[in-house]
């Protein structure tokens, strides 16, 4: 019996959400609005008290931090494999998922709460938006829900964050001209994770990320974007991620 | 054929030392000093591009990243098994090891680089050690050792540090009053992980860590050092690490 609380199928609850889907493992979906703040609430703190989507039950046992419930999942239910067998691919699995999780994902994400999370919530009555920034358990969590709304990320921050977007699409790009798949010969829990990851980055940063500049990384995002797991995965989200990710399934190619 | 690239056995270098050393596997020791800029020099440079230690050589495979490298030696040696092979104590092993890494990895760093790695250069020529500090591949290390060597961590940023560290100490206590070790009931990766970063906190942050306060956490640290592995591999330490840690191998506390 799993039950998977999780926003929409991408960045951190993409992880476990595909992980679940390509192991052929059946899940309850909580759905939990992250614009509306229920993180934060109650009834989820209860479950996770740091307020972090996603979150996973399994038999009573809560499990978080997304990266390590894939290898969870990887391990705890049959289905195909997502780590190599080969120990240098494992090992280049995890440098990866090291490097997406420390390295790219707090830049690729402050771009996104900079264009899309602040915007989305920004226009709220005032009152209510800092109550619910003052229900946000922790520290670090409040600034970073405090700058996207107030719209106060530093520009050099967001500097920082493009050079290192423009780094990391430099490295897949390498990456994935030296093998099929990150790890290596297979599809493994490093795809699953940049995927969630980079799909957005030919969107929303096509100066760096496009068919010219990328095209390594625009076919392997296509590869992982036809898995059927993938494409399962995605038609859950209920916002408009389907649409988002269009260009995906489509020969059309993104330009600078 | 194995070739380890490291400083001190402390740290990030200690993850994969203390891990061979457990699976009882020899290695080529390559000493860097860190604090002559080993790591940027060319010879090196040619190893580890990005001029991080530790870096390990496996049959002409480099492999970086400590954690990654750390859970590649318990896959590919024979050996004792230090991760658990109950999935659920192998997640736990990985959300600690996350949660180290990324969240208290740096501050601990930055108040260990604050106290002792800035200090012990900084006197140096500055002609010398501006030329060091130029020659730091990755720009935010650049920026790490510029504050480190000026004295120039923010106010703002120490006591961010600070307190992240008396939460640390405050889970890892709650940790190991629930459980002997952190993965829960045998010896992983994860205390391997724990102790490189914690052994230096009862001498460098006794109020956060003594024998009053967070007594498990005492023991704990007490019991990693008492392992033959930890012990043969402090002792390759070239500066004062074993005399830093022999308040672990006595009975004598540390005091707020």
């Amino acid at each position: 019996m799993i039950t998977l609380y999780h926003w929409e199928p991408n960045a951190n609850s993409g992880k476990p959400m595909l992980t679940l889907a390509e192991k052929g493992v059946a899940y309850d979906s909580h759905y939990l609005d992250l614009l509306a703040f229920d993180q934060h609430k109650p009834d989820y703190l209860a479950i996770n008290p740091m307020g972090t989507i996603p979150a996973m039950v399994h038999d009573g046992q809560v499990l978080t931090e997304s990266t390590a419930i894939m290898e969870y999942v990887d391990r705890a239910f049959p289905g195909p494999a997502l780590s190599p067998a080969d120990p240098i691919e494992r090992w280049r699995m995890r440098w990866w998922m090291k490097y997406l999780d420390q390295y790219l994902a707090p830049s690729f994400s402050m771009i996104g709460w900079s264009v899309f999370i602040g915007p989305s919530v920004r226009d709220r009555d005032p009152d209510e938006l800092r109550a619910a920034i003052d229900r946000i358990p922790l520290p670090e969590r409040r600034v970073a829900w405090s700058k996207a709304i107030y719209n106060t990320f530093s520009a050099e921050e967001l500097a920082e964050s493009t050079r290192r977007v423009a780094i990391g699409v430099k490295q897949l790009e390498a990456a994935l001209t030296e093998r099929p798949w990150l790890a290596g010969s297979t599809y493994s829990l490093a795809d699953i994770n940049a995927f969630n990851l980079a799909y957005a980055l030919p969107l929303s940063q096509p100066a760096l990320a496009n068919d010219e500049l990328s095209p390594r990384l625009m076919a392997w995002l296509r590869a992982v974007y036809a898995r059927p797991a993938t494409k399962a995965t995605w038609a859950k989200g209920r916002t408009d991620m389907a649409a988002r990710v269009r260009y995906l399934e489509t020969s059309e190619a993104i330009h600078a």
